[in-house]
């Protein structure tokens, strides 16, 4: 008999307090969405009323199979829960539950706070009775738990018991500084539940101040707790929460935890788990975390001659799960034997087939590239694009003579600051006709004029001669930037995204010192990209 | 009474494994000093013989304080230890401590080594007497211990003893797959103790495979095993070996292990934690991780508002430690979440004082430019910047009347690829005098030309005038970008990194929809942060 194991996510709240990490709407809408197919239990939006973004977004009202919660804290004292505006604010937000952070540290509430005792376990008791009252699911952040019950345990247990008593559904115990290691937090979690409080009722919530935040989560676990709150890569104030994207793992694949617990989480959505780790970066723009555990780049990276030729008579030697249950993948530097089948199932999407020569060739082009900077990762069209040339598959659409790209700020003659980008770009066409395209943009708004990029694309697609048809339905729908190594020196390292009105998305990446060569790269495979789509289809309509 | 617990560091072997990590000489021969001066009782430097840098490191012979080691394995079958060339090659690099790995999972014997049971125990036996005999210390780095243990307990405790017998002075147990937890480690540290095996002869050696490196050596340590291995930074093959630069601190500074245990590293040493940590990423040229524990940028930096505010009022309140003790410093970043105890405390940072409206007047200008897509998180140069502006207490330095950018792709005369940059910037200095500068760079490999914002970077500087000596010693060291929303349209923001030659680093924040525009605006701050640095100086010294 298995039991249920219950997954909080706050990576849209807390995750919200890592240095540099600013959600915009968008974002947060394309987060929950990520977070509602992986399957946990509850997705904490944010705080309603804190900032206009999380208002916006509790506004929206995002649909999803799990459990929608706002986070707020408890009412202040000399006012009723009735009347506390922020408390208001939050249950306004009209979601089926609510966490509400509140203080357990006896220290934190007369010297942080400066009330009585006695009034902040009221304030808990009152703002929980609150919440249940208006008929919603009510949990308790309990902040600073286990400091407070290391300096006064009975008035740590009060305030769990006081918002047990009112109704909440959850308890959870904070290490809100991340400083108790997991030997402490076994202790204490063992002594809370032989105080009386159900496991069941019991959550975790640990930061990564001591590198244990994912080791106190299991051990608080194994002490009988039943909640567990995280964020996907570990996101959050200072050096982060517990990560759910190294905990579900665990959970669902190492023991005793596989074959004593259930999650939310189906093995089938644990194989996404390295897409939605990288997707998450890429939608925050970070650079993921190579060695990260079970989703990194390296995560499964044999270097090591010895590990690396006993891997491939059995991969159990060297690897303590099978890397595609987590949808990552084995990696062997130096070898052309890693990859291979990944490759030809690359290739297969493409519609493409090789031998056994060309496979190798391909693989050396692409390690050699990736050598330089680039990432075929995400950038599928320009590896098919080169997939192509390497097999001799693709036309020989036009070739590039030259491109200029000038960015300037000046006054003009009226006095305004104008920043303006002008682009010239030549090609020659098949049958050696040579076109000059011109692009020029002007805006005396200082912070609106598109850029150089924007420019170099309005200049190369201005007149493509016979091709014109096939790629005026493109646009231009994200631009990521991420400085790299390539060999010895940092360069720049441009992936375009792309689409059509077929309703096609694709990404190119290009790699240059110079961002805007590194761009204009990235330009010309997302249009050759296009074309051997757009020749595909005009050879299978017989034209 | 405290009890020694030993530290051996294999950064430049098992580091030496982290993907796109490859040591030369001089940066092993550097980072060899900077544990030296950590206090580290070990110091594994590489395995002689197995490559030339390695080999070339022994020969050069590192004076070290710690204990310098030699890492091999034990002999082959079927010769003897003396007539074993790998292991030859081992002790011929006459280092007082000697280290072999060796198997103790059945599996691994008999299907990797292809040998027999007795011949795998008769090797490390060999090899171990065979190194004592020649007056060296002897350790035993006995292979995936914990999965050869849960397969058969008995064959892997007879290989450590093997190794004790013939006079290793420690047997080390390697989780080598990182698939162990730390409450299995727990449990067979404890058996092995019990079967016999003294705890100040046993090792642990953890990797990070499930996020719990560190804990599972604390494990090891609460179980009694008295040597912990690790590297700095956590630096190792996959996802790393136990970083030292996490454990370290917990051992030194939390409970129940800082009045428990001794090591070789003074609080003197640990208070360079930070500095080390850094210097070792600098040498490597990786990015520091900010999140790290401990010693990460924002290991101490406090976001969110609550938070804040309440630091402000007592440190304790939201740190697990003082970030002092390890070298680190507490940051307030400045953001949208963020209220006026923020603000005043990054005024104070910057020696700045401001009243109530001066507060407010700073905090609109920083909500309305970062709803333009600003953000003062991490550029805090940019944010005295500004906030100095607001106080009247920016000087009037100079005006950018224009600057106008190239960028081009093109054959040069010998029909080579080129790709090159080139930049005016026409600056008016104080009493009205105008200077125009001139920068170009010519590549003739392609992806060498360093790109449009370097080209106005040098412009820039070329000549300013009555400042150029106090910005000669600035350097552009990194330099991000992101997309993201400024209203209703896409952004690009910049943040660019500087340092100089006083050991200051300085981080600026520039946002425009067109990237080059972005960028000056990130290096017009910087230029502008320098200056306000060097005028404090040059008043200070009365000039």
């Amino acid at each position: 008999m298995t039991e249920r194991l219950y997954l909080y996510d706050t990576t849209l709240r807390d995750g919200q307090q890592t240095q540099g990490v600013q959600f915009s709407l968008a974002e947060k809408q394309e987060i929950a969405a990520l977070l509602d197919g992986l399957g946990v239990d509850h997705i904490e939006g944010g705080w309603p009323g804190a900032n206009p973004t999380d208002s916006a977004f509790f506004e929206a009202r995002p649909k999803l199979r799990a459990t929608f919660t706002a986070f707020g804290m408890t009412k202040r004292a000399g006012r009723s829960a009735e009347n506390d505006e922020v408390l208001a604010g939050v249950l306004n937000a009209d979601t089926p539950s609510v966490c509400l952070v509140g203080k357990t540290h006896d220290f934190h509430v007369t010297d942080a706070l400066e009330i009585t005792l006695e009034e902040n376990v009221e304030n808990i008791r009152a703002s929980v009775a609150h919440i249940m009252a208006k008929g919603r699911e009510a949990l308790f952040d309990a902040e600073h738990f286990f400091d407070g019950y290391s300096a006064n345990p009975d008035y740590a247990l009060s305030c769990l018991k006081a918002a047990l008593d009112a109704g909440a559904r959850w308890v959870v115990l904070c290490d809100t500084n991340g400083g108790t290691l997991p030997g402490e937090i076994y202790e204490i979690v063992k002594d809370v539940i032989d105080s009386g409080v159900p496991g069941d009722h019991l959550g975790i919530h640990t930061h990564n101040d001591t590198g244990n935040a994912v080791a106190g989560s299991l051990a608080a676990v194994d002490a009988g707790v039943r909640q567990i709150q995280g964020t996907l890569n570990g996101l959050g104030e200072r050096c982060g929460n517990a990560s759910l994207t190294t905990l579900i793992p665990i959970l669902l694949l190492k023991e005793p935890y596989a074959s004593t617990y259930e999650t939310g989480v189906s093995r089938e959505s644990l194989a996404q788990m390295t897409f939605i780790s990288r997707k998450l970066d890429d939608i925050l723009n970070r650079v993921p975390m190579r060695a990260a555990p079970f989703v990194g780049a390296s995560a499964f990276a044999h270097k090591a001659g010895l590990h690396a030729s006993a891997i491939l008579k059995n991969p159990a030697t060297y690897e303590h799960i099978a890397p595609e249950l987590v949808g990552n993948m084995r990696v062997i530097p130096m070898s052309n034997q890693a990859g291979t089948s990944n490759l030809k199932k690359r290739l297969a999407e493409a519609g493409l087939e090789a031998d056994k020569a060309q496979l190798s060739a391909i693989l050396n082009t692409i390690k050699e590239r990736e050598s330089q900077g680039f990432s075929y990762d995400t950038a599928q069209a320009s590896f098919e694009v080169l997939a192509r040339r390497e097999l001799g598959l693709l036309p020989d659409y036009f070739d590039v003579e030259r491109y200029r790209v000038i960015s300037e700020r000046r006054r003009n003659a009226r006095g305004q600051i104008v920043v303006e980008s002008e682009a010239v770009v030549a090609v020659t066409l098949p049958g050696g006709k040579l076109v000059t395209n011109y692009y020029k943009n002007e805006h005396p708004e200082e912070m609106q004029d598109a850029g150089p990029v924007n420019a170099l694309w309005h200049a190369l697609i201005d007149d493509l001669g016979p091709y014109q048809g096939r790629i005026d339905d493109m646009r231009l729908v994200d631009f990521k930037v991420r400085i790299t190594n390539g060999g010895t020196e940092a360069v720049t390292r441009v992936i375009i995204d792309s689409e059509d009105d077929a309703g096609r998305r694709w990404s190119t990446v290009g790699v240059s010192a110079n961002i805007v060569d590194a761009s204009f790269g990235a330009l010309i495979d997302a249009v050759t990209w296009k074309l051997v789509q757009t020749g595909a289809e005009l050879r299978r309509s017989g034209v």
